[in-house]
């Protein structure tokens, strides 16, 4: 099965059989991560840029890892250091890039929306590696890569997203993939944290946190941002914690099989009680260990993926 | 045929046949990435050390590319980050880094000199990716491969250079190369901009901007710096813009077939109109995909090119 | 021979076989990167992270060479990028590096204890590239590797470490190292610059450079950094350099055949007299040079060495 797009700009274009594929291919290249020579041949010869006009180290290094397993040549470009500073234009930086023939453009930005303006523009597969609030495909992949392997599926799971949702593409990202693979969302934080109108997505919403956890298979913690203290969102961070923190009396509400998921990096102490993180239902480093062969799978499959004669269980 | 240097340190030191060759070497790279796989084994366990003393995303990444198109393990060095900082001489670098065995060091440094310094006390080939406002040889070489590829030659062409020569290495670099082709070069830019006594590198300098554009069969906009409109080179970007801008009216005065360059990255508005940066005789980013092969050739060429066995048709 | 730790912590983990080993090996590297192709497959899809929580391009570029050599996937990570900055605490920063699979963490960190940290919740090889004042394992080493191509040996070498002792990492594991090996160590600096009670290590202690430089086979000058002026450690570069600078009438002091040494960067005319730096006893480059040769060792010994089928001879 190939994918319809040569891009990968968000989860909302995807169809739940690419979201499938997706994950089952990424399945399938987890085992390379756990090799002696961690590499297959792939994407040899390939040229990734890793565009980040927002810094993120944790992101560009799960991409670099996953394209340096591919074998593909990877060029890591971050905004300081680019000529976006010299007051180009976006349009004009990628058609710069795109002149250097890269098959690949990982990009990182600020601005939703500016991932489309690539793919209009470049013959290189452009793969969104987050974008201001609105989305971070690769990430609600490999939550959703987490979730699988916990559960056998993802049809049915109920799932609690827990924090800032307002300013969370991550958020934003897995209640699209949840939605579509028939999860059950529900959204939880203080009110000035949930932006209105959001149940649109087919979310629900509350308040109140211990009702959020109770019966929940998934409670995925996002991270408080600790700069809307400053701006008033939240007003002080010990209540913050004591009303929405996952902590381990909030962790007996949920299911006993429930599993609990960051996308890092913790405020260990704000959202997230670190018995809670350390404990046993943490989940955490699953994600990152997913988050390679997550986006080993998006470049393998965005290349043409099936088109290739080996089959990736072949390599 | 081998070149006489093993360090590219500028135009001037470079004989039209070198030149030639250089850029017919270049034409047979710039297929290379244009393939599945952009890669030759060419220089495989060869050492590059990107030197940057001053940002330069664009030149350095434009190296970067070519080096791994070829194969060869490269290393980043930037300024800001290097032990210079720390009170190092140059000189002291330059033995570090050559003890580590490098092949190649390719060095951007805001000092005229700094290339010859090292070249003096350096195994490694020696690569200028441009010294302050006085040579940047591979620009000029990839801008003369752009002209070629129209045009058929470069004896003959009547090449304008339009703006802020005074601070353009870029310029320099390329008024030394088209006089060695046998070029007819105009530099035009308001007087403040023009370094007086530069005719007597061979080019003609006129102040009108529709005179050194009247039949021209290149025009190569410069970069204006907007920094220099602070230190009096210019009144206002506006009048700048009027004055000396390519727009479409100063386009309809060049020859018919006549091409638009940019080294970029462009000010759209002060020194070139968008509809002739992004018109049908823009030559803007041939010029950047003729960069890498341009880079390629350039390090084949130094590391020995025809006293390998295979020519580099035949890689 | 197998080393009994997979980290390289410090030298005083090591036994002096151990060290011989690595020395040995070492040796066998070198020739590596004389080679035209220097590369050999030893690491390949192998992946080292190099996280540098404190700038040091000179040593992550020395690691970076000699992975790449190895033919390892190296990527770099450093402080000012990392999510540290975020507020993460260093041991979620590990686990979400060990949940990547790397095989290596080679980590430059301002305080001591953090590598034993890293060591104790990884699977990766931790490797120490130097620890606030307290251990620098493979400077040691290099240095060592150094004193043994001239000497033939380790034993009975009398030492001079000369200049600030109090704040260098270099000193301390050259200390370790060369009791260990049981050459004779002479300390000199200005009494403040001297930390108290470090005879403990079995190091003879001397305020006089005359003194400390009578005599030695190695003088070895340590940088002095010059922000411990701001803080009165010392009253005035010209009345340091006055007493403690390895100058040319302290160089005719030595034992004929003695050499000079300097980790680098040097402060010409502050610690070292650039007649003395530039001068045939000094082997501050081929110390450079042998820094690659030992992390190659390191890295391939830590990576398991001997089990290897073939040996490095046979490479």
């Amino acid at each position: 099965m190939k994918l319809r797009s040569r891009h990968l700009l968000g989860i909302k274009d995807l169809s739940p059989e690419e979201i499938q594929h997706i994950l089952d291919t990424a399945e399938s290249f987890l085992e390379v991560s756990g090799r002696e020579i961690k590499k297959v041949p792939t994407l040899r010869g390939r040229t990734v840029i890793n565009f980040f006009v927002e810094a993120s180290t944790r992101t560009r290094t799960s991409f670099e890892v996953a394209e340096k397993r591919l074998s593909a040549d990877t060029f890591n470009i971050t905004a300081s250091a680019s000529s976006l500073v010299k007051g180009e234009t976006l349009i004009d930086t990628a058609l710069n890039l795109e002149a250097m023939r890269p098959d690949f453009i990982v990009m990182r930005h600020s601005e939703a929306g500016a991932h489309e303006l690539l793919a209009r523009v470049c013959k290189a597969s452009i793969v969104n590696a987050g974008d201001g609030a609105h989305e971070h495909p690769t990430q609600a992949l490999l939550d959703a890569m987490t979730m699988r392997q916990r559960f056998g599926r993802l049809a049915g799971l109920k799932v609690t997203i827990l924090g800032d949702v307002r300013h969370s593409r991550v958020a934003r990202s897995n209640i699209h993939l949840l939605k579509t693979m028939g999860s059950e969302v529900t959204l939880c934080g203080p009110p000035t944290l949930i932006p209105p109108g959001i149940e649109a997505l087919g979310a629900k919403v509350t308040y109140n946190a211990d009702q959020a956890c109770t019966g929940a298979d998934v409670v995925m913690v996002l991270r408080m941002q600790l700069e809307r203290m400053k701006t008033g969102y939240v007003p002080t961070l010990r209540e913050y914690a004591k009303l929405y923190a996952l902590n381990p009396a909030r962790l007996k509400l949920m299911h006993p099989d429930g599993i609990v998921m960051h996308p890092g990096p913790m405020n260990r102490g704000v959202e997230i009680d670190s018995r809670v993180a350390d404990g046993p239902r943490s989940v955490i480093l699953d994600q990152v260990a997913n988050g390679v062969a997550v986006r080993m799978a998006v470049l393998y499959l965005l290349a043409g993926g099936e088109r290739e004669e080996s089959a990736p269980e072949a390599r």
